[in-house]
């Protein structure tokens, strides 16, 4: 028999709040934000990525950043976080009292151009100096690495860059880097070839994986990540999110899927699924929209039809 | 970097006409059912369960399976089968000229009373001189061997009664086995630990897994499986299906879904993606119901948001 070593522990880093929040359409109010948040914290989730410090009109959903942290407590045992992309955005973060930041480029030049107008180099300029600053303030920094697996603009990419530039952000200061799948196109063979080069360059504490489920391959790839020794994972309450630069993408991996799915794979998670989904209809009641996830649907939904049939496998 | 060997090329059973309609409410025309399996033949499936024939009382869904193979050419390449629980079944089977048929049994006994109201013993007793009778007839025979890892009712299956049933069932005289996961409950450690061991027993060619995709597990399983060595997957189009004595049970995995999975891992499936989304329009046209495929939301649905956002992983 084939006998497969998994972590034994893994950490799901929440980013509901941010990437699931950014690409809906609606404005949340803070209020009901704040109740998102609050209720993920209860479900015992301990990484959460709150919101962003981008420019207000750059992503509107998010430009109550300052307020959100202002109605917030973190408790202890918890890590908020948010997204930085300049210094103004980390003085706005340093002033919330944020003591983790997450900084974003991606591995295709024509992504980083649509997304942040600029190219790769350019971005790795930019945030070089700011991972440095960040850290020097005793601030710690996730850096996000899209498209590495499959460009919506340039294909597929190679995966020597991405390991590159994961050694690059690593070696700019970044504790983490989250190997992005930003259009959910990947299979397990693309993580086992990419991921697996970039473990080669990088050690496997210091790599997360960031999942979307547009093709149902999430699940399969944290999987295959598990395989390669990966322990971090980006799941979202709800399966909330999407990219609008990346046509096709649908939301992230839902965290109530993860969590179901971690716990049968033998892995300890101390995360109430209940809460999880109570979470997530806070959301979807806001939002007017049925959760994308499995498990919402299996507890949630209605999706048995009790007929009088028999013979079924 | 991790390197695991996969299987180049792999066999989809399309179950969607059988498994996937009898667990639907609605009663399909047989002039809708007939252009559906042609769409599927013209797609480029070659394994298509087509009908079955049990009681019409039992599944009136399938009430029409001598009408639909009367409907019905089947192509040189292609492979039809129906399932059969008796020999009233055989004989209408043999009747409507088909050369493959399909028994079906599970790895628990509060199971198979509830489906077929036999004890697993019994359900043995009754199929072993069925598959006899037929496989002197000159046809094949397929056996589902349900709940090989989750029971709604009994719970965890150990996986040795998977192991000892399943070589039972091809001692009797099936030439393939299909382990089925009938509330989509498992994981790949599920499927490791009890594909693994049904594979001490008996011989890879001859074990197929049926999976649904309650959990979103899915193609997960199918990486699992794939790691194993299997190379016969069951899918249906449009991810059709459930099971109304399973509570909780979702459709089968999509044929779509699994196709794109597959060639993305490399695999070469020589099925026309635009021609099974066809087929799947063609039933929830009838059903007045969208198919619950991922590829079916991406292509047919509306899943993306076009905002003015920036700043995207």
């Amino acid at each position: 028999m084939n006998v497969i070593q998994l972590p034994k522990k893994v950490r799901i880093v929440e980013v509901g709040p941010r990437d699931g929040l950014q690409n809906e359409r609606a404005k949340i109010p803070t209020k009901i934000k704040t109740a998102f948040v609050n209720k993920l914290i209860e479900a015992g989730l301990t990484d959460i990525e709150v919101s962003s410090f981008v420019h207000p009109k750059a992503i509107p959903q998010l430009a109550d950043a300052t307020e959100l942290f202002e109605a917030l407590v973190q408790p202890g045992g918890v890590c908020f976080s948010a997204l930085v992309p300049n210094e103004r955005g980390l003085d706005r973060a340093l002033a919330a009292g944020i003591n983790r930041i997450a900084v974003f480029t991606a591995a295709s030049d024509k992504f980083t151009q649509q997304n942040i107008n600029m190219s790769i180099e350019e971005s790795l300029a930019t945030f070089s100096p700011l991972i440095a600053q960040a850290v020097d303030r005793g601030i710690t920094v996730r850096a996000y690495l899209s498209t590495c697996f499959v460009c919506p603009f340039e294909g597929e990419i190679p995966t020597d860059r991405v390991a590159c530039l994961t050694r690059k952000l690593l070696e700019m200061g970044a504790d983490e880097v989250a190997i992005s799948d930003t259009i959910g196109a990947a299979s397990p063979k693309d993580i086992l070839a990419t991921v697996g080069e970039v473990l080669d360059h990088a050690p496997v504490e210091k790599i997360a994986l960031h999942l979307h489920d547009t093709y149902g391959t999430a699940l399969a790839n944290v999987f295959a990540g598990m395989q390669l020794g990966i322990q971090t994972f980006d799941a979202s309450a709800g399966g909330l999110g999407g990219c609008p630069f990346a046509p096709g993408a649908a939301g992230n991996l839902a965290t109530e899927d993860l969590i179901y799915f971690l716990h049968r794979m033998g892995v300890s998670v101390d995360v109430d699924m209940d809460l999880v989904l109570d979470a997530a209809d806070i959301i979807a009641k806001s939002l007017d929209r049925p959760p994308r996830s499995k498990q919402w649907l299996r507890q949630r939904g209605c999706i048995i039809h009790p007929m009088g049939a028999s013979n079924h496998e």
